[in-house]
């Protein structure tokens, strides 16, 4: 039994053996897992022409769309790495990834193509760049080749994929650290196997081949949080929104697909369930977000359409999934759960520790920082130095505070570094925000600590205005709901909080912004 | 992420974390999953006492109860093998069972006390006896230890499980073998790990903290089907009915406990379904029928019940799940197909081959022998010499001759060695078998091929008759079915149809009965 290696190419010929029919949807395309499967084994002949040889990294930089899917599996299961990049990071920090990663061939959209040559001034390795698509861009570089074509031309016969070992590399992300340059993360192909079945369990997203996913989630991020690995493997049907899809579109396409699944951060789930206002909908089981915290009204509005939302909660480090808000069956019709980030999925473990490295109690109030390890845990970036204080005797320390309660639903707090340390104590800066944005006048609310010669840190809170409203009014809102010395010393009016590259606060940035001299 | 292995000890501790107050319903008692994780640990203890060292081999000679669920447990997370033992078998076979596998201790239920002191004759190095209960039976022999009293001396304090490798064994069960000698099949932590991970995949059995499990499976024949394992992890309810459990007792405690999932083969649902009969069931989503293809009036029975019936198909060799009858949700409304065995669980290959080795088309006639290779399948039987000819290159010969549909469905047609060869064509028994069953006056029917000297082989049907029928009544019942060589030449009437230790025909005693000579 053991000889047998749990491995992404072991994802590939089911969908076609069993669900040949069913049809991966990619913007104007409809491909049926017969055809996509003959794709990847083609693309995989075109990875070998192109001296793509086992552990070497092939990078992506592409949005949700059928020829990212075939890279997903035609790379790994060939023996090389899938590698994909982040497109909103700048061509500066793409260059700096690609030379760290080693890319030896970068697969590109066509509107992505500028991006790319800039990056490529600090990639001097990548020996090719294939354009997802048929025709070439005017931004393209000399020699850049068209995926169309070689697809082409390639033989029409299965490649024969070569026997891999599990614990070999499948695919790598750069986690976005918010502080610091982006550390790799590698993917097993073991890892993504079990993070597969993992999707697929009853009590967590249950995957399953009766469900049409819809992965709004970019696949440049955590490999769309596996969800195209597992959705081609049980034969789901797939949609793929394409480039930069609006919320009109995602919700035009869960009505026209009958999607039954799908999965995106808040924002997006806001802007959609507007779109959906009014319309039955009575394919969709559950629509994950994920990627932050979930706002209270957002899963207000989702209750009010009977739209069944369900929060999730990972990370790069962790392939990604964690915990999911699902509700126990015990605990149905009892205290609402759902806000906060939920029970640990079966196969991972979590430790909760406080500053000596004691377990907390499960009292849902005590804070401490999220251990977790298991079978698609990281146990190290790479060959970063930061590894060492990042990774302990196996466990993966977080760096996010959580308090856990005796039903075992984790709550997110904090992140340690964004916490705020004032007079000895600590104030959750997210919970400051959300009710915030509670606030009929905000439509987004940052909170920072900044230093303070008496209390070591106030927040401040940096607020994007819907419509006018005094400090006093501001103060009066979370008086009700915090104790006074958890209230910012500050509320700054800007049009936008500044985001990173995956779309979180820039808390760095914020925190630079204000002005703390003389303070 | 590779390092953290998949073992049985990963399996036990999350529903004492996230289910502590579920039960496991047992007999007369319920013992909530605090409970019994405390009770593991204890046991834990006692196997260290009793100097059970690593690796070595613990039998169990027990029904389904949460003792036999703690050995579950206690035994691979503390390192040992987990061998259960079939109480149907003879003394004799059970000693030698023993012998074979080198049990160290055995664990038996009370009123197998005298069939364990016949088997203990032939098994000289069981140094220890431990009777699942708190009072010794009269047939125990000297020195035989009390389960609740060991527990009851154990520290009740956590036992520091070992960290195992995941390829380390944990349980062995020997594959019942209607021909030859019993051989072992060993299960890795792995394998059972990831067995557990495929039974709550939605596209299986979908098992879930939500679920109140019944295995009516013994829990001697292959784990139970490896719920046990799978309901724990979870945290599903664990409803084990004990020792010879009528149908009546069955059907109250699907009633009493609500029970949502059931296992069991096919004539205990006959019994089961009609204790049933006009009982609302809302709780119930999925009666699984296995160890024997699914009659078509039990699914009749079903159906008019409104029970939901799955067929399920799996062995010794395979942990044991490898086909589901589950309806693919695009052929929902379509033709039946569920008395077919299913499609193929996520995880396993399977391929269908002709006498020569090559692959048969999946035209939904073609037989073929069904090879089998994954994660949870043999590669071999511990040091046994049959190995050679079941296991090739790392695939699982299954001896069972199949047919597989353009949708995937596997249709088991004969054991390779029951099939009749009549005149250089198939002839199978199992059709013909179920045709006779179909018939009113026929309550059992076995069909074999005996020697002939024209047609090399010839069928003959030994039948249980329910009422007076004629031979030609028979042969009209079955000549509107099958081509008129199938028929077969005699019909021999019996009170009974032997059977294996494990409830199968044993065809080869029934062709030992058959008057050969003259013919």
């Amino acid at each position: 039994m053991d000889a047998d290696q749990l491995t992404v190419t072991r994802l590939l010929d089911r969908a076609a053996d069993l669900f040949p029919d069913r049809v991966v949807v990619s913007g104007a395309e409809r491909i049926t897992y017969t055809d996509f499967t003959a794709r990847v084994h083609r693309l995989a002949h075109v990875l070998d022409r192109l001296g793509v040889r086992r552990g070497q990294r092939v990078a992506t930089l592409a949005w949700n769309g059928h020829r990212h899917l075939e890279l997903y599996f035609a790379v790994p299961s060939s023996g090389a790495v899938l590698h994909t990049v982040n497109l909103r990071l700048t061509g500066g920090q793409i260059g700096e990834i690609l030379r760290h990663a080693g890319d030896v061939v970068v697969f590109v959209d066509p509107d992505q193509a500028g991006l790319l040559a800039q990056a490529l001034r600090d990639a001097p390795d990548v020996r090719s760049v294939v354009v997802l698509g048929d025709e070439l861009p005017p931004e393209a570089g000399e020699g850049w080749l068209l995926y169309d074509r070689l697809l082409g031309d390639a033989p029409d016969t299965p490649f024969p994929m070569p026997e891999l070992a599990e614990t070999e590399p499948a695919a790598t992300c750069y986690s976005s650290a918010t502080t610091g340059r982006p550390k790799p993360v590698v993917y097993s192909h073991r890892a993504i196997y079990l993070h597969s079945m993992a999707l697929a369990m009853a009590d967590t997203w249950a995957l399953s081949e009766a469900d049409t996913v819809l992965p709004v989630v970019p696949m440049f991020h955590v490999n769309a949080w596996g969800i195209p690995f597992a959705a081609v493997w049980l034969g789901a049907g797939i949609v793929l929104p394409g480039p930069a899809p609006s919320p009109e579109d995602l919700a035009r396409l869960i009505v026209e697909e009958r999607v039954t699944f799908g999965a995106a951060v808040p924002t997006v789930w806001f802007g959609v369930l507007e779109h959906l206002r009014g319309i039955p909908l009575p394919d969709l089981r559950m629509l994950v977000s994920g990627g932050a915290p979930l706002p209270p009204a957002l899963l207000g509005l989702a209750d009010e359409l009977d739209v069944p939302l369900v929060h999730s909660y990972g990370m790069t480090e962790s392939t990604p999934l964690v915990l999911v808000g699902r509700t126990k069956s015990h605990l149905r019709g009892g205290p609402d759960r759902r806000l906060r980030q939920g029970t640990l999925v079966p196969g991972l473990r979590m430790s909760v520790r406080d500053e000596s490295g004691a377990e907390v109690p499960r009292d849902g109030a005590t804070p401490g920082e999220l251990w977790l390890r298991g079978p698609w845990v990281a146990e190290g970036y790479g060959d970063d130095p930061r590894s060492a204080t990042a990774f302990v005797d196996g466990w993966y320390r977080t760096g996010d505070v959580v308090n856990v309660d005796a039903e075992g639903y984790v709550k997110i707090v904090d992140r340690i570094a964004d916490l705020v340390k004032s007079g000895g104590e600590w104030i959750s800066t997210v919970d400051l925000e959300n009710a915030l944005m509670d606030h009929p006048a905000v439509v987004s609310a940052c909170v920072v600590g900044v230093p303070h010669p008496r209390w070591t840190e106030r927040p401040v809170a940096v607020i994007v205005p819907a419509a006018e409203v005094t400090d006093d009014e501001l103060r009066a809102h979370l008086v009700a709901r915090f104790p006074k010395w958890w209230l910012p010393d500050d509320f700054v009016r800007v049009a936008a909080v500044p985001l990173t590259s995956v779309g979180k606060f820039d808390k760095r940035a914020v925190r630079a912004m204000y002005p703390v001299a003389g303070r």
